[in-house]
């Protein structure tokens, strides 16, 4: 599948993310130009090193002019002061702005508050990623058989969630489009209450010695708790109003378990174990048979 | 490491873990026998078939008379059963008793409630397993840099103990030695709590469509969920003193955090979630640097 009709992309913040799209897309059929816009010369550097993009700089000056879309693929918090940055840029060349974070409501109303016109940005998240970060850690290959959420807002003109899905599906991404706060709701309980509960379990099983016996079952429930924290605490807080209530909703299945375990109610405790059994074991099958690409 | 002074070991139960002792004694040195007392005729065959033991029987018929070491490999609550099974076999001809239970308190408790001679007994618990379970999943190398975790109890003679550990270390097993009681609530920390939220967690990311965008991160938060239902329905009733309370410590982590949350706490937050990031990399570090084998 052809990236039709771009020709020029601009990644800004090509570390693990974004650094994954410009390897992704020089390995495509992409024949425009990869450029990245760093903070630091260093950052550049090493974007340049890992060949994540083709050319590089520090803020938005050495530009390629015929940029058509813009990958915004930092922080969640520090998407307000990219677009703040290229807000000028894009006044006199318009161009497609989409974002790679984790939580969505926040980013569209930064976009709506900092963009002179918001109509040409699309929210985006690739279901993808790794507890590691940094353009090191970047792969030609991080979104083949990923979902990617993306999220136009209520401006948001359709010609744009087009150049977004072309600049994915070309990568083999499956690309599925809701509204912000649907995606928000959603992540918070397939990932950002996952990745706390690692945390906290992580630091419970590691009190009075408790990792002196811990297992492989440890190892993999807690593998997202190895992941960035400043990362994780701007991600976790630009999604707190849905995280709260996923954690409300945990918190009411703790104390009705703990009740039958008080209890020694076997029968619902193992009807809930082999509802959840049964639901992830269709969704294993599902997820590699039929939605993934191969 | 020779498996010294054991002759014949009878494994009570050949499924995924009773089925791999099976398979790595007859892959060490060990040149006894390894016979197999299975609850069908149908189990007896399958063990058989998978080459996990060298005879089978159904009930304690037919058992090899020179059995120095019985492998209780029973779900946990049918452990009381096969003690009582034994009982009059062990009268006459005395052997050391050990099982593989994921709880320990419970099993001690059966054993002298039901073995005329419980200072023979040792309870052990391998800290290897599968979401899979059945003769058909059991390996020879499941125990290969594995933590056993063995319990004696107040009367267990220490020879007993030198028997069991003389089972496990040659299989590339790391023995370690602790009370019930302190194993009971280390398991629940570190094994019984992470699978309860495994499910958990599998259950709130289901409702409302949720799974049509999960990824990678929830996948392995879940794994544990995937378990067999029955048997952890015996495992956690069995343990659910130390679970509910390490269900308590965990609410009340939850609920600290959702009030950071409220108040957009990024500093506590993240500290937070540095700690258990640092505790799990240095955990991986010396996981597989120095306590493990190879």
């Amino acid at each position: 599948m052809a990236h039709a009709g771009l020709h020029s992309v601009c990644i800004v913040g090509p570390g693990l993310i974004g650094g994954s799209v410009g390897l992704a897309l020089q390995a495509s059929d992409f024949r425009g130009r990869v450029h990245g816009i760093c903070r630091t010369q260093a950052l550049a550097d090493a974007a340049l090193g890992q060949g994540a993009v083709q050319s590089a700089s520090v803020g938005p000056a050495g530009l390629p002019p015929d940029t058509d879309l813009y990958v915004v693929a930092v922080p969640v918090m520090a998407a307000r002061l990219v677009f703040r940055m290229l807000s000028s840029e894009l006044r006199i060349r318009p161009a497609v702005v989409t974002d790679v974070g984790s939580s969505k409501v926040e980013v569209l109303r930064a976009a709506a508050d900092e963009l002179s016109d918001d109509s040409l940005f699309v929210g985006g998240h690739p279901m993808a990623g790794s507890e590691k970060s940094g353009v090191e850690f970047a792969r030609a290959d991080l979104f083949r058989n990923a979902t990617v959420v993306l999220t136009p807002g209520t401006r948001t003109r359709p010609g744009a969630v087009d150049v977004v899905r072309r600049l994915w599906e070309p990568l083999a991404a499956r690309v599925v489009t809701m509204a912000a706060e649907r995606h928000d709701e959603i992540v918070a309980r397939v990932s950002h209450l996952p990745h706390l509960l690692a945390s906290l379990l992580m630091l419970q099983a590691a009190r009075d010695e408790g990792l002196s016996i811990a297992a492989t079952g440890l190892l993999d429930s807690t593998r997202l708790a190895s992941g960035d924290a400043a990362l994780w605490e701007e991600i976790l807080l630009s999604n707190r109003k849905q995280i709260r209530r996923a954690i409300g909703r945990l918190a009411s299945d703790l104390a009705r378990i703990s009740e039958w375990l008080a209890l020694a109610d076997g029968e619902r405790l193992r009807r809930l174990l082999e509802r959840a059994a049964r639901v992830r074991d269709e969704w294993v099958a599902r997820k590699y048979d039929e939605h993934w690409i191969d």
